[in-house]
């Protein structure tokens, strides 16, 4: 017999809920939803229409491509951001990790996720278009490839230094220094300080 | 700058939510709030109504004080528990630790809490009368005293063993002493003594 087969429907259902996150198992998707019994009224209302409303709330930047309030994330609509400086993540959520830095002052270009052609993911399925007609401008004048460090990471890496190649900007590429292998998202600042640092052109 | 500054306002709000709940911290409330970027709507939408409706789906058993759908709890309705046994426990949250050990048949008593003099929490506080009144139909023929094994629950159940000294029912407690699969290099003294003191002949 499981330990939740006592719950309350209501509960067993919340707890599945739970179990469906990353890294959230069965005893601790428990723990989580029993706390829950004890929060007021009102914060339970207040978590649960966030998360309904959670995808009519959080838009993705046009110029960018990163999780946005509007139709701008903040860093675009920034006046002090420096306009010469592009940094291309794979998503999004790696964004966090370079600003926690505090070293980069530059923009950011989201490709939406990096090369495998083994499972059909080719240019055509990445932002490269967008990150053309950003260039299109003259004002960028460096194009900092922070893909991860890992096998598709630098093949990435690689096939977009020779897609701008030709485009009259600097293209860098973040310096050793992340540990080869590990996911950006979960990266630590102080390593990340060290990789922006370090970053040497793409030859 | 903390990593979740450049987090849309709405990712933000969904982050603090996560960080209420017991044992998540900063960075595991970001990686649980940008999982849920990634749920289809309807999961989204489910998992908000689930929480938005937690207090109005989950009820507590008018019988024993457990978790319940409705106004009785699965095992209070069950046909084939042992209804002369009731298990006091602290709350209701215990009881599945006690189900999962497949070796109870009984019934349960939530007492709602344990004595805390010095916070306030005397005998009234908790479920003391209603214990008296499921005790008046005479079919209760045991009461195992299951309160925890420290300074507070010991005292709780030395009230409780003399409250209803008087009721004609056996009263017991759990057994105290070395947890099974335990390396006793590391058992603390008071375990110790408990398992020394409680221990019995070996047949």
């Amino acid at each position: 017999m499981s330990a939740n087969d006592s719950y309350p429907e209501a509960l067993r259902r919340l707890v599945a809920y739970f179990q469906r996150l990353p890294g959230v198992g069965g005893r601790t998707a428990s723990r989580l939803a029993l706390a829950l019994l004890d929060w007021p009224e009102e914060l339970l209302q207040g978590f649960g229409q966030e998360l309904a409303a959670l995808r009519a709330n959080v838009h993705w930047c046009h110029e960018c491509g990163n999780l946005a309030d509007g139709e701008r994330c903040r860093i675009c609509a920034a006046p002090d951001r420096d306009r010469s400086l592009i940094c291309v993540v794979e998503v999004a959520t790696q964004i966090p990790v370079f600003e926690s830095s505090g070293c980069y002052r530059g923009l950011y270009h989201v490709l939406g996720g990096r090369l495998l052609p083994l499972e059909g993911v080719g240019p055509e399925s990445l932002r490269i278009a967008e990150l053309h007609d950003r260039l299109q401008g003259g004002e960028v004048a460096e194009l900092i490839l922070a893909t991860s460090p890992d096998v598709e990471g630098e093949a990435t890496a690689h096939f977009l230094a020779a897609e701008f190649a030709e485009a009259g900007v600097r293209i860098t590429r973040i310096a050793a220094g992340v540990p080869v292998g590990a996911d950006l998202s979960y990266a630590d600042a102080a390593t990340m300080a060290r990789a922006l640092g370090g970053r040497r052109s793409f030859d």
